[in-house]
């Protein structure tokens, strides 16, 4: 018998008969013995639809002007998607109570519609998992100091899990998406892509802000903070199928030494289309480049990735950063109108068909070679690396966005990750 | 400057054109340098989506078995449309905040789906009052001493409504809803019908309890008890309708014993059909006929209205009461089956096509012979009268339902109601 938390995303819960399937599951879990406690996202698209009507209503405000009315809104489809669990699973004639974020209470601070959780009072809880009964939590949602609802932002329920289990300190933290667990990479791109049955914390981290959007990166990093074992696995497979199998299925995320010393140098090869490279040319190697640089970018709410800075020759450096593709132009221009004339710097070029291909491995640590197998990888198949960023566990290049197919599956079988893990 | 309640309906709340009608309404009034509270229903159709979403999850079992949830689900339509409410003002220029009824808090007893209210915190409310705000606050719903949600079944938000004016000592609780007014009889019926500009608190009671559905009773109850001055108006008014003719439109239910002196004998005529008959006869006159008959009827949650018992004659009597059409043939054969033998009565009959009509008015008490002018206008169009029912306030009269429109006109005529009063 163990503590147990299920998170089901707004897919798993979209219709009545979904919900009567995520309740058929539930309660197999709880007759195997566990102590179960279930965090459910909002009916796919009732976010959506509650955030529609607050647009119509005050078409030309800011949402940050009315950002507490509008988690008080968005809170009401976890409230009632808990509700309709709760209701599914007593008509399964298994005890049942749901509790929304302020009953628990979930502790977040006061930052509407992005709040963080602060703590999980897990009395109420614990109280009523004694007695038998499966608790449901409304994901996305906690109460702040003041008696205010507030949301933790979108994917936010499964941050609500990992909070959630790391409050009772659950055995594992099974999150049910649409997906049957992470890959080596995205199996449209490489039909030979695998799913990992484990991956470490960090790889996680790189997987998931790389652009694997599985899991919520928020969450992981909770998770790691809290050392919560996290399982991705399907919703989609039938509710009856044997639990010892279910158990397992899906991809692990792991906390411990041993697992990784077993793992492969590489686990799996991220990618991001959609990004674009600017290089400010020319600009005086003087102390502050970088900050007078990216400090009127990120003013303007631009997100910069990749950052580089090139050797300085003749007092003069180039600096070059990549950003969202949407962000292109506005940038650039930022960068002309206002950042140019002040730093004296020659000129502002930039290119939007880039994309970023990434491998990650908690192995790199260890290896030595593992880039420039990379490189040559790439380099064997004509493709030219534009920039190059690395970490301990994983290394990104830039490279032309009509590439990156290729890149990907060039790696994905340099790194044998088609092959199953010794 | 005085402190109102706004109280808006379903049908006012209905879609985000009539909730910005509501917001411009509402703005105008605090424009005018009013303290405003508003209490909304849900969006209407919302409450009736949510628990058919729960029927469909709990296809056999009875609501009663899961209706903690039931409350939870049923809350967040007022939620949801409170906070639409203050994004609307807030669009409009005008401060504003939503509660829940957990954060006022509105404090209940724990009768899930049918709570009471016990009793208002108004500190927070107030202190959003002084701070120049409007405050919304949902209808319908409110905490349990556990900290569990409850709503006050339906048509809870006028409760709501005038609680909160109790609970803040408001100048005046408005109920905004799809009709203008409480007149004299159903303008339906009667075309001549005239809308009452002033109605006593204990008319009003009799003509909500007798049909006239403006009211919900409890919230009548709730204003008579503490004394809240209601009024009862037409939200499809334009919103930018003077403030000072507004505030005297619809009928407004007093309190006040001058305004009582001035009032015609009669107020409205009232009327329900789907009324039916039971006798039972022969009865032995002997002490607790009266629990033995209506305690089975009432164990079996059937309401019981008239209820008459004949002149005793050679030690046996005839007792009659009516009940709504729908639980007839279920209470003739409750009457045959568990009552009958164990009283040792003769047999019971009964009658599925009655009417009851009755003239309600607070003059009735200081004026004789109103009901004997009834009875003879009834006589003259020759209409059988059944049963007769009489209060401090209202008198009524059993009659074949055939003639219920010509009894209503007839005594709606024969009372002067289409003549204004003096």
């Amino acid at each position: 018998m163990a503590l147990i938390v299920h998170k089901y995303g707004g897919t798993s819960m979209g219709s009545t008969e979904r919900i009567r399937n995520v309740a058929k599951r539930v309660a197999k879990w709880a007759r195997a013995g566990h102590q179960m406690v279930v965090v459910p996202s909002a009916m796919s698209g009732e976010t959506n639809r509650l955030l529609g009507l607050a647009k119509e209503l005050a078409p030309s405000k800011a949402a940050s002007a009315y950002h507490r009315e509008l988690d008080m809104l968005a809170a009401t489809g976890e409230q009632a998607s808990s509700a309709l669990l709760a209701i599914a699973l007593q008509s399964e004639g298994v005890p049942a109570v749901s509790y929304a974020g302020w009953q628990v209470p979930v502790r977040t601070d006061s930052s509407y519609t992005k709040a963080r959780i602060e703590s999980i009072d897990d009395k109420r809880v614990r109280a009523d998992l004694d007695a038998g009964r499966v608790v449901i939590i409304t994901g996305f949602q906690g109460i702040d100091g003041d008696g205010h609802v507030t949301t933790l932002g979108r994917g936010g329920s499964d941050t609500s899990a990992v909070a959630v289990a790391a409050a009772m300190k659950a055995s594992e933290c099974l999150i049910y998406t649409d997906v049957d667990g992470v890959y080596t990479t995205d199996p449209r791109v490489v039909p030979e892509a695998r799913r990992l049955a484990t991956l470490s914390f960090e790889e996680m981290l790189e997987m998931a802000s790389l652009g694997s959007k599985v899991l919520q990166i928020r969450s992981v990093e909770f998770a790691g903070k809290y050392k919560v074992p996290l399982r991705v696995l399907s919703s989609f497979t039938s509710w009856d199928i044997d639990i010892n199998e279910e158990a397992k299925s899906g991809t692990l995320i792991t906390f411990e030494e041993d697992a990784q010393m077993e793992q492969a140098v590489v686990s799996g090869i991220a990618f991001t289309r959609d990004e674009a490279k600017i290089s400010v040319l020319g600009v005086p190697d003087t102390p502050g480049i970088a900050y007078q640089i990216l400090g009127a970018v990120a003013d303007a709410n631009i997100d910069v990735d990749v950052i580089i800075q090139n050797m300085s020759k003749d007092g003069k450096t180039d600096f070059s950063f990549t950003v969202s593709r949407n962000d292109y132009q506005r940038t650039i221009e930022l960068l002309k109108d206002k950042v140019l004339p002040k730093l004296g710097a020659e000129s502002v070029v930039g290119d939007d068909k880039i994309a970023k291909v990434s491998i990650v491995g908690i192995g790199m640590r260890s290896h030595v070679g593992v880039a420039s197998k990379m490189f040559r990888a790439l380099s064997e198949e004509g493709i030219n690396i534009k920039m190059i960023s690395t970490s301990e566990i994983k290394t990104s290049v830039v490279i032309d966005e009509k590439y990156v197919e290729l890149a990907v599956r060039t790696l994905h079988k340099a790194f044998e990750l088609d092959q199953q893990a010794a």
